[in-house]
């Protein structure tokens, strides 16, 4: 982990990779090698964050913009906050002011702005798949920043950058994910990430809310808190996602907190010293205790936070160091 | 009052006065000594509006994050322009499109965005005390731009700025504040500041739209117009909150007119040369009659919204003058 | 035609021609001797876009506001990078977060805005002539960006770029404007300005959507597509506004595509080589066939979304020159 110390242009630039595709749609765009420098990277941008009311210009005359179909303040301030930072000129659009109310295809709309000539394109959509396809249509680099079920890769990598920063290394961590993870592409690019990167990662949720095919994953399954969390380094809670069930599945909110809910009682059967993260944002007493949230002893979720836009600084300034001169 | 000269870089940091608060939540954060420096401050960037396209670099790399809960165009596009003028990167969150669809709290929220670590979180919610319960969660400075009932002490600097550049001096003016007092932050506000300054207030409205405890604020009170606004230097309109009121209060907008809305013949009642304010925006024939808006020669209306820009880079330029170097 | 080639902030500079009037509301406010000037530095504007990763200071510390009382993601986004381009601060007004809602009037949103005093406001609204009743209350640069069914400028403008760049010349060509004719800003201000620019023009459609008073626009008029297409250099289609229509007019959309859509048979009628444009959003299978829109051999519609940056960034740029410092 990186001891905070001045961090100018030069440092960065220093540590600036290029990132090893086009796109970053999945976490399987990355790899071994170059994640760790990714995250040597975001931690420097963290030191910048904190110290800094400089501007960088990594991205100066560039324009970045943000196409959120699904509406995200976290997500989508984060991307804002860091291609800023990075001098670039964001141009951000909510689904609810945009043409897709006309009728018009993703397809259309993405061809449409990518004759704009932008420089990078953000996208969350809530069909799986979304931003490869858009990929394919337009000719500056998209960053997925979720698609459906499938993949969220920037918050596997700022999950990541997260755990390096509290443990020093992930490569021997155990984490737990917990919850729903049928519906959760926080999970998927989570689990990609964590076993690219040597670590080991449990699934724990009730059956009806835990893929079928979750043993090819090459996780460890678990239907039970207890069982699932011994061991383990990091309890990484899901989001519930009250808002894509048909409510057959969950009894009730007090039920669910009950089984599945993380208090101080379920995370005393986890590693001593083990943290908790979440993506956010959180049902607090459903899935998660505000106890256990809020104590940052054990919480990683505001850090995670923070980390999100270093993370993301880091994606696009390494996206763009794949350019060279426009 | 400034004469407009060229004003440059240098002359408005001689007049940079820091903030005697770490936030701006209520009148009550001013004194009598900071004001009229932050007044100064305000015309100084009136001439800098006015004559120069020079963007200022007094807040380049800072990122403020306009949070706004309740929808307001003016307030909103006003702090927007503000800290662009100053050189910020501005994030502007519209209620709309944010995560308090999903169930989040105003904390979660505020904790979340504290953690992507803006330098100004500006924000505006229905709720009274919000703005405060916010300064103790998050570790940027926070500027009220209305909550609830409560304060929206902004408006109350600019009105300030306003009067003082219409009459040299606002110590000795008697203000009438007319209309929904009840409903109004900006009344509570105009009253605290003004009475800091040393300006007598006095309250004109219908007993069903003034509090009870109204004569506990120190203003004269008065359910009639005529008598109330005699020997007036201003008479600032309030917004009738037509959206707020269960519709029993009032018997009819005519009605409201008729007896409380400012036309010619009312404002004859008040001081010889008079003027006339309102926050906006107005419900024309309703609370104010055109005729008395729009005439330049009486109306303060346009000056208001000049000033506000102006007031707010005061606001933000001074609060980061508390900061030194990040 | 331009060539690609090394664009510096010089050569545009050089062919910067300040803009004739002091708005730009109407096809109107061009003039044949200007346009061809604005086409030139609109062709050094997709240079530059293409070329440069560099942002120009052109507008920099200038304000443009947009003010979008009807969405729109293509028009709106085309102006606020095109201003970013420029290097102007950009405040985006989508009508929803507005305090339109509140009651306020077109002109008090307007008024209240000027009193900002931002450079340039860029205005769509609902009702003919909302842009240039605004353009006498308020002391800024005004830009048409669509005024009910009256007129759309810079659409004209782009559109005209791109058959210049397309065809090299554009007094020559024979260009029709196909479908809703009467519900279209985008066939007045096009037919204003082909014309001024000496191209001749048909509009082709059936009775119903093609306004009565058509003959005296100095056009032919055709009501059967075969007829009206014979000899065309450019196919330009209207979006069908589906939205506007009370349902009578239209059999169906499968029966208006059958007669008034353009596929490659329809297009076959056309001069050889012709050209096919589309302002956008497309109706798929109802004004255009995907098979013709998306063939890049015949089809500009791309392009015209990539103009309307240039276009904008020209338009702009003409603007502000004529202000000489602030």
């Amino acid at each position: 982990m990186t001891q905070p110390h001045d961090v100018t242009d030069q440092t960065i630039r220093e540590r600036l990779v290029p990132f090893p595709k086009a796109h970053f749609l999945a976490a399987s765009d990355l790899n071994p090698f170059v994640t760790p420098q990714l995250l040597d990277l975001g931690d420097a941008f963290v030191d910048f964050n904190r110290q800094s009311s400089k501007a960088l210009d990594l991205l100066h005359g560039r324009t970045v913009v943000n196409l959120f179909f699904e509406n995200s303040t976290r997500t989508s301030s984060s991307f804002e906050i860091a291609a800023k930072r990075l001098g670039a000129d964001v141009v951000t659009m909510p689904v609810g002011s945009s043409s897709v109310k006309k009728g018009e295809t993703l397809i259309d709309t993405a061809v449409t702005l990518n004759a704009m000539k932008p420089d990078i394109l953000v996208i969350r959509h809530s069909a799986s798949g979304a931003a490869e396809l858009l990929s394919q249509k337009v000719g500056c680099a998209v960053v997925n920043a979720g698609d459906g079920r499938h993949e969220h890769p920037t918050q596997a990598l700022l999950d990541l950058l997260s755990m390096r920063r509290a443990f020093g290394d992930v490569t021997s961590l155990t984490v737990a994910i917990c919850g729903d993870i049928t519906h959760s592409r926080v999970a998927r690019s989570n689990v990609a990430m964590l076993q690219m990167m040597g670590a080991r990662v449990r699934l724990i949720g009730p059956p009806t809310l835990v893929p079928g095919d979750a043993d090819r994953w090459g996780c460890e399954v678990f239907h039970d808190m207890r069982e699932g969390l011994a061991g383990c380094d990091v309890v990484m809670m899901l989001r519930l996602q009250l808002e894509r069930m048909a409510g057959a599945l969950v009894p009730s909110t007090r039920e669910y907190f009950r089984f599945w809910g993380l208090d101080r009682e379920k995370l005393a059967w986890a590693k001593p010293g083990a943290r908790v993260m979440h993506p956010g944002p959180m049902n607090r007493g459903v899935e998660i205790d505000s106890d256990v949230a809020d104590d940052l002893d054990v919480s990683l979720i505001q850090d995670q936070v923070e980390m999100g836009v270093a993370a993301r600084m880091a994606v696009l300034a390494s996206l763009s160091a794949r350019w060279g001169d426009k």
